[in-house]
């Protein structure tokens, strides 16, 4: 199966993080060809500053294999994992990442640091990058434009009031 | 309040997860000389590899505070955490780490890592090491040893079957 096939699962993902008006990153988890777990980004909707896409899509796949071991599972994300997410990618011994757009500012594998490919601990997850990264990109793009001119019109509004 | 008096509740947490079989990691997090999370390592119990005691300290915490934002919280840890966790105290905002015992082979808050304290990310985490240390190791020491322990009397017994 092509990456683009299930980047664009991901990228569903992040669209209703997006609606709910959380940071839209989106996550799904693939063995055999089949999805076993998705998850969107839901920080502020759960208050819960762990409920990242992958850690949700990495839960729920889990879940459907009853154990906490992801062998010869892949996980599709919209953006560079967190440190948090690559950390939780290493402990659940995912086979392959493969990430939409990268994080400068916060990725850990690659930007800032490369988590899960530190001959260091006791697993090495392949990771392929750039995939629909343009899509993945535009969708972060839109969010925090929208969030900048929201906040610029409650700054302005609340000038008026004054 | 002095800091072995929480660290003698993590050890607590440690010694639920001792008994269920589970590597004993425990942690509490505190707030205005409160404790407002705690939590086990139940890794195997709940089938999920991000159930770490951190992270199940940390979602009670914000649970608690009504928000992901745990400002003015501290975490104390058995154990140096992992990556995973290491992310997540970063990104829940945590103000202070209390350690217990170091983990030369995992640990990501200054063994092979320290993510509390890159400058790069937008928190940074002060960490205390050696609060009770010999305790939190000997915990640890106990169950490995156990398991040595259990894994020989399985071997044995299989080789006198056959």
């Amino acid at each position: 199966m092509n990456p683009d096939f299930f980047m664009k699962e991901a990228l569903l993902e992040a669209k209703k993080a997006f609606d709910k008006g959380e940071v839209p990153v989106g996550a799904v988890i693939v063995k055999d060809g089949n999805i076993i777990g998705r998850g969107h980004n839901l920080t502020e909707t759960k208050k819960d500053p762990t409920a990242h896409a992958e850690i949700l899509a990495i839960k729920q796949a889990a879940e459907s294999v009853g154990g906490w071991r992801l062998l010869d599972c892949d996980l599709y994300v919209t953006v560079e994992p967190c440190a948090m997410c690559a950390g939780a990618i290493v402990l659940a011994r995912i086979n392959r990442i493969y990430i939409g757009a990268m994080d400068p500012k916060a990725g850990a594998c690659g930007s800032l640091m490369n988590i899960p490919q530190d001959e260091r601990l006791n697993h090495y997850v392949k990771i392929h990058t750039g995939i629909l990264e343009n899509d993945c990109q535009q969708i972060i793009r839109e969010f925090f434009q929208a969030l900048r001119h929201k906040k610029k019109n409650i700054r302005q509004s609340n000038q008026e009031e004054n």
